[in-house]
């Protein structure tokens, strides 16, 4: 059976798991301060260029997002997402698991509309008025977003200015960035993510590792006793050399970018066969998630064959069903594909 | 450097190495919901001889008491524990950042003395006019404790008629069950903590895993839409695999309790050259933490070559430490550190 | 200055703190267990047909929405209202404080549409794979709503159909709830209210009292232990007599109804007077809040003599305000507004 | 029936009543924004010597203290209390409902020795390791505390000092404040409370008041948004006029005072009765609320016709019982309660 159904279908890159058996029994101490952790920052404050970085692994996508809310928000403020942001529909209300409200913004193809942002909060901060209300807090963007898109530098620049404005932090959920950095026609550089956020993550789980994320607050603004939270949340790992082994050989050279290009050169190719034979796309993705119209009849007889996402319905006789590239993508399972379709 | 310093120290099994390595670009579905972790929930349930248990790998201890307590407490109940319970001292407040209060009962050795829980619970439902209380609402112990003593058989017994009487859940804190399960003079089987508790953990990351725990409800008693639970508390793994694969190579062929036997036997090792030495004990422990009173010279020469942990003060010249023993502690190691000694 | 600012502008009917007179110096037991509420509840039951009822005094509409919620739902559960919902807007986030998210169904004229809510619950459960999902646990409905409109018989009796069929209660937020009962064309009784919810309450802030909101779990379905969720909500009156006796005059000789149908009438006035002036209403409500459009100019004209309330820009040179009438509205209070306008 | 039973039997100081009679058609606008508010306000920044305090009324004694609690902690910490606190045992949880652990220290007679405060500060700070541990970020500590006991002043001066050198701070809850600045022997002024607490409240319930509490911010040092996170409590309320009439009244020509004072002597009458017919005390409380040691029998006899309230078993043949009085004790109800004696 073939799956395009996600990016978290395998396992790991196998210089990682080299890495994890070479070092097996080298004995360190735990909860994150080994010397594996300590490379694997290291590396990343370079990518970065924010030597002044402070950065925390974390195990997952969701533990990340609550962590990180949690820990720069005030009890009376929320955090602004769009409608069909991550935490707002995915993460069975984590965040207000954590006492804090998901306030929602229009969803552009997953994406915020700064012009949007700044009204909404220009009209929140202008009435003097809001006791009642939950106070806007941070703005969280994913990137690429839920439904694959980027924004433009341009766009990021324009929510680092809202942000600014307000006096708010910018947050970007960075779970699947990689794809988004090596997107052909991105302007976005990860120095730029850097440069633009507050605080952002670098995706490991979908990005070649078993597991992971790193935490970045590029200017060293950690929330004083941020391993606090972490441990409070559940989030931190007694093995914390799990995490930094595989976060120091993905930052050794080049590897997350150069996987992150296989996992966007598989979407290219796999597009193209979509397009060849002549099915349609519900948005344009530049990134490894890519979204098909399927008429029904397809779709059952698509689904015996290769495992692939329900995304939403389409209409009565059509549904979008979502399919996956990755790090671990093999071009023959494309071509295996295309000889199904 | 030598280091027992704590039983996360080192990586893996080296089976679970070789498993995760051969697996690896297999395509498996997320969640936990693959192959791996049908396998190893199986083989859990057979080795707890409770063909009905539900079971749940999560990915550390911490994030499995949190999980577990808030599942299965209503709003205005807490949990007792002992003033040493390690989700009453050593989780950041996981426990009350998710609403609920740890109600402590004297620690005795790290243990709860069961007639002090009898009493305790008697007086509290005794008395009608509770209602400004927190309700005690479940048990928890840790077997072996944090200072690695056990429960017999008896004394579980006898907690579980208790819990039975007062009709609130016992959670057991396995995150050493291994190490428990294998010490010499014990009488309690992981049946046994099948039998008696309501809900209880069998911990991998101090036992052989790069992480993960597997949480047993022996009696098929998850609380309804637990795997929620488990997502809002950004404890699900993506790549569920990773734990599933793990569990199931400790599963096969008794290696969690062959492994956890190994730290025992190193554990006895270590016993024996520390009452060689002439070294007083703080506490008698039977299992893989080991709890010497060293005078502070000592202390001060030793640490330049061995890593242990600091666990109290004794006096003003003498100091409690604790060495710990695992699966992976090398003879040849405590050889070096009775030369050291 | 005139003001219609609201319906909690003044202190309380007086035959209310009449009774605080008389009863002043008697001593009574705390915390809703004297004479007084004992005397109010049982009123209350009769009123309502249900001498099953449970009652419960609270002294305000957040925190009645806040205990019951947070009382009713389980973790893993988020609760149903309208974008318009007070819960969803005007709370200060005090849901989500109690870690529950507030799930959005469209509002139309603030009230909810039983088919869109049977859709989404249908869908929702309908679909096995929610499980990252906030499950919908409860259905909140205002009545008379945010905008003074009311729910029909018909239409209540539907959402109760649809909270049988997926088995999830149904709370009606009743802040208002008198003018609700005594508005003209209303087919909806107290009696209906107790007969189709499994929990609401009956406001007494705003018709009459000092402060309270009795809550009522009309089939005596009051979740275990609830006094001790309103303690640690911080809602438990110590004196509870104050509760009490206000109800308990509101409940004696049809008062409360009686006072708010004062309400209703004067709203019914003031309708008049604006109709008969030319004015525009944004909805037509038929309770004691009424939506006004004004002009910008006509608006600071009046705004020098008259209070009101400002609702909703409703273009660049009008504004929706809002004329709220009660239980206090001096029939010479319209008239002097007629006057202005 | 006499009544002894606690300090909120009765309903307000007839002064009250009548200033809420007067006043009551008055129209105000709503939340605390009203005349009498901001009268109220006023006369107690002078009371207390700080013209720049900032106050806020709320209704009652555990929801103040949730309030001030979580608007005053970061999410890493937890509040420091006795282990008699009554945030620590009476509130049900309320503290640890808004995520915040509360860590105890012993009790003396309910109070805190600022000795082994500042030993446990010391510890907790002095150590570089405490990330995995719930950070004490503020000391609770009552005046009068839960057994009647007074902090002298120079015991208060020390809590601040080792407030000021581990830089949290100090709320000191007065839900019986009066009763401690009139006792007899007490050093402590209200002022002194202003100067020393960052932050405390004057107890309205059981001074007079139908309802309230007044929180002082004395340095006016009031957290950003307070209101909103009261509002988020469920602790604003709509008309809080019945809150500032209430305190105007009770600032108004000593009234708070004069009434605690009366409350004190009664207390001094009731002592020297039972110490007269030689009953025995628990301990020596100085305000209003006085410990007996009754046997057995003399308890059963004597509650048939006086209440008071069972505080805990002193052996098998004796009980400690609290007598409480208050501003509304009448000379003659002692004077029948020696008959029985």
């Amino acid at each position: 059976m073939l799956s395009f159904e996600n990016d978290y279908s395998e396992g790991a890159h196998e210089k990682i798991l080299q890495c994890l058996m070479e070092t097996n029994l080298e004995q360190e101490t735990g909860y994150g301060n080994d010397k594996f952790c300590e490379s694997a920052k290291e590396k990343i404050r370079i990518a970065c260029g924010h030597p002044e970085a402070h950065i925390q692994f974390l195990v997952g996508g969701t533990q990340t997002n609550s962590t990180v809310i949690a820990a720069m928000l005030q009890n009376y403020q929320g955090v602004v997402a769009t409608e069909e942001g991550h935490i707002a529909v995915h993460e069975s209300g984590a965040i207000e698991h954590s006492g804090h409200k998901v306030l929602t913004l229009p969803s552009h193809e997953a994406k915020m509309d700064p012009t949007e942002l700044e009204t909404y909060l220009a009209d929140f901060y202008g009435d003097g008025n809001m006791d009642h209300a939950v106070f806007p807090g941070m703005v969280y963007i994913s990137h690429p977003t839920e439904s694959g898109t980027l924004y433009t530098k341009a766009e990021l620049t324009e929510l680092r200015r809202i942000c600014d404005r307000f006096q708010i932090p910018l947050f970007l959920d960075g779970a699947r960035l990689g794809y988004g950095l090596m997107s052909k026609g991105t302007d976005v550089t990860l120095k730029d993510v850097a440069d633009l956020c507050d605080v952002f993550y670098i995706g490991g789980t979908k990005v070649g590792a078993l597991c992971g994320e790193a935490v970045v607050f590029p200017k060293g603004n950690v929330p004083p006793h941020f391993v606090t939270t972490v441990k409070q949340q559940g989030a931190l790992l007694a093995k914390g050399r799990l995490l930094g082994i595989q976060f120091d050989t993905l930052f050794t050279d080049d590897l997350y970018f150069k996987i992150s290009k296989h996992g966007i050169e598989m979407a290219e190719h796999l597009k193209n066969v979509f397009t060849e034979k002549g099915y349609r796309f519900y948005l344009d993705s530049p990134t490894n998630q890519q979204f098909i119209i399927l008429d029904n009849d397809t779709m059952a007889r698509l689904s015996k064959d290769v495992r692939f996402c329900f995304w939403c319905k389409y209409d009565d006789t059509h549904t979008v069903v979502r399919f996956a590239t990755s790090w671990a993508t093999l071009p023959e399972n494309i071509e295996k594909l295309k000889g199904l379709l």
